[in-house]
């Protein structure tokens, strides 16, 4: 059945991705069309179904040490499945098709443990490993859908750290043959594609920048004492001035140094390293609009200045593609724009794919790789030793 | 290339299965010829590769209710991913095979939490849910062989049990158009699979018909002051006499009047239970090898009443073919081909299918099913709505 899917020559496809801030399951539909190598990718649907309040502190606990036991996990397995099924029926009934319509639902499922590598790791038994729940044959049960997913693990028992799997819908979605490019997600952390003009796959390079939303939104977190969870707007950014001092000493941090490929998270630039600069900012007088404004410019420059010390030298790039909660923030988009005076600098919307539903729609289109054995991985960008299929398939 | 497998005239799969008695691997080879509707089975090789004691522990602490959390699992996950290929690879050297001429590897996994209805539970958003860990991309990377596993699930998910599995390949193994027969498993509890002469498969029904070895094992611990596991070759019961006074009382256990399809387990006759009979049965001045008879007498009787009940009235039956632990036991076979003058009595390795390697084979032959999209589950048995294609596959 699967080389039947493989060779319709146009797949429609539901993505489903619900991502480690745990907000709600993401789920797009996309027809793709094309035999696998110059594929073309048309969004048709979008919906995100927010978990509610009490469910997410559920999910938080068990994703945490010491925060489900076998039996948490196995019902949580079971319910995200169900869950995933309802998203993927609703995103359907809201682009007007039948799930019958429907040949492929492709899951990531939800993260409740990652660990590339044992470093810090004391359990018995451990193996750099990830777990992904959101049960696939649920999925294909409750659907009547082929349903195919759980891709990470694929990378990871072939060597590699199991993410990022980004690229490769980057790549097929934003590559141009004239034009290098570079695709900026600026989620909680930043991080960024790499695509050299008509580059092929195997040239695609990928790392995190550094900090992306997640030192404003603290900041912005502790400075409104809670009442507020970001900078709206950049309404806060746009009225302060940046201290260029701390802007210079907060650029000295030894990861912009560090070459690529890198990865970085929340043990770096978390709330202790905000709060830090908050208590120096506020020691020197710094209003709570200076310091926003000031992490805002720190955000911008940490990202040009990686693609001005390990990008620009190497290729010639004439666009830079923004996603994630960032490409909201118009100060910070603003910033990025005056940093790359030589570049094009859109959200990735102006170019036909949602910014919020990009991770979903990437997710559909490993599925339909994954119908013909093709690899999604790049072991370049995520140290595997080998391009492998990726994902899991559960029959209805 | 599912259906290049499926094509083939002859697959080559190895079947992996661990049980819920955590004593480690057992990986069988089996040839499967045949269009997938009257298939042979030819068995090719079987080994069991016993887990280590500290191991051992450490699956058990996690199977229980806080023994392990989402660190924990997702480890354990790979681990044993990596344990089954390594069975795998194992099974095929030792049957002078190599891993590149294997089809398919299947998988049962390693069932940490099983909880088919949710009677007593109390967990915040339970489900009734099953969860077998071994991860199948972890197996299929490390390989190179498709892999195929993780079926409960299917089955749950289309409102069954999610369990028996094996009557499936109990009706391909030992259907027979002329002879009505009983397949007879006597593990820890005993459950039999109805094969009436020239049997469908809807035709097939399946229960537990009681105690199987649990409350024999359990005497001989306890009265062994540990020293012994088992009644070794039945020899206490062979030197006890039986009392049939209290052989009467235990068969009174309403358990045995209760219509199919039913299920017991540890909760029913476990540890307390026979506590309980051994005390009364010292009282009364039984010997230790008394009541190991007594215990044994009662097992066979059990089994050949519900046969008398329930399947005698209703089907004509020839032979009963027994498998698990429990035909290794000579007084415990004596006493059910005493108690059954009408039937012939044989243990499944007299028929070419090793009893210890059954449930392996079982699941090499669900794999099969997959490929060539045939469900397996037996909704009259598992209780499911409808029959469905069972498992998940993973490519290399």
């Amino acid at each position: 059945m699967l080389e039947q899917i493989a060779a319709k020559s146009v797949r429609t496809i539901i993505g489903l991705m619900s991502g480690t801030s745990l907000d709600g399951v993401d789920a797009a539909v996309v027809r793709i069309s094309g035999n696998g190598c110059d594929n073309t990718i048309e969004p048709c649907g979008f919906i995100t179904i927010p978990y509610e309040a009490a469910f997410r502190e559920q999910l938080k606990g068990l994703c945490g040490p010491g925060g489900a036991d076998a039996a948490g996990i196995c019902s949580m397995n079971f319910r995200l499945g169900r869950m995933f099924a309802e998203a993927a029926a609703a995103v359907a009934a809201q682009s007007g098709i039948l799930l019958q319509e429907v040949d492929i639902i492709s899951s990531h499922g939800q993260t409740i443990w990652h660990q590339p590598s044992l470093k810090g790791c004391d359990i018995p038994y451990a193996e750099a490993s990830t777990l992904q729940i959101g049960d696939l044959s649920v999925i294909a049960q409750l659907t009547g859908v082929v349903t195919i997913g759980d891709y990470r693990p694929s990378d990871m028992a072939a060597g590699g750290q199991g993410a990022p799997l980004t690229p490769y819908a980057d790549h097929q979605l934003f590559g141009h043959p004239d034009r290098g490019r570079i695709v900026q997600n600026i989620g909680g952390i930043g991080n960024c594609t790499v695509l050299p003009r008509s580059a092929a796959l195997e040239q695609v390079t990928a790392f995190d920048t550094g900090p992306g939303n997640m030192i404003i939104d603290q900041a912005v977190v502790t400075l409104s004492g809670g009442t507020k969870e970001y900078d709206h707007n950049g309404e806060w950014a746009d009225t302060g001035c940046v201290d260029h001092d701390m802007l210079g000493r907060l650029l000295s941090h030894p990861y912009f140094k560090q070459a690529p490929v890198k990865t970085t998270g929340r043990e770096m630039f978390g709330a202790a390293y905000t709060r830090s600069w908050i208590a120096e900012g506020e020691q020197q007088g710094l209003s709570p609009a200076d310091l926003v404004a000031t992490f805002t410019a720190f955000t911008a420059c940490s990202i040009v200045r990686s693609y001005e010390d390990f990008i620009f030298p190497v290729h010639d790039i004439k666009d830079i593609i923004i996603s994630g909660g960032g490409s909201k923030n118009p100060v910070l988009m603003r910033r990025l724009a005056e940093l790359l005076p030589w570049q094009t600098v859109t959200a990735s919307d102006a170019l036909g794919i949602s910014g919020d539903a990009k991770e979903a729609i990437a997710f559909a289109m490993l599925a339909d790789n994954f119908v013909r054995r093709k690899p999604s991985n790049l072991p370049a960008v995520t140290g595997a030793d080998r391009p492998v299929v990726m994902g899991k398939l559960a029959l209805p």
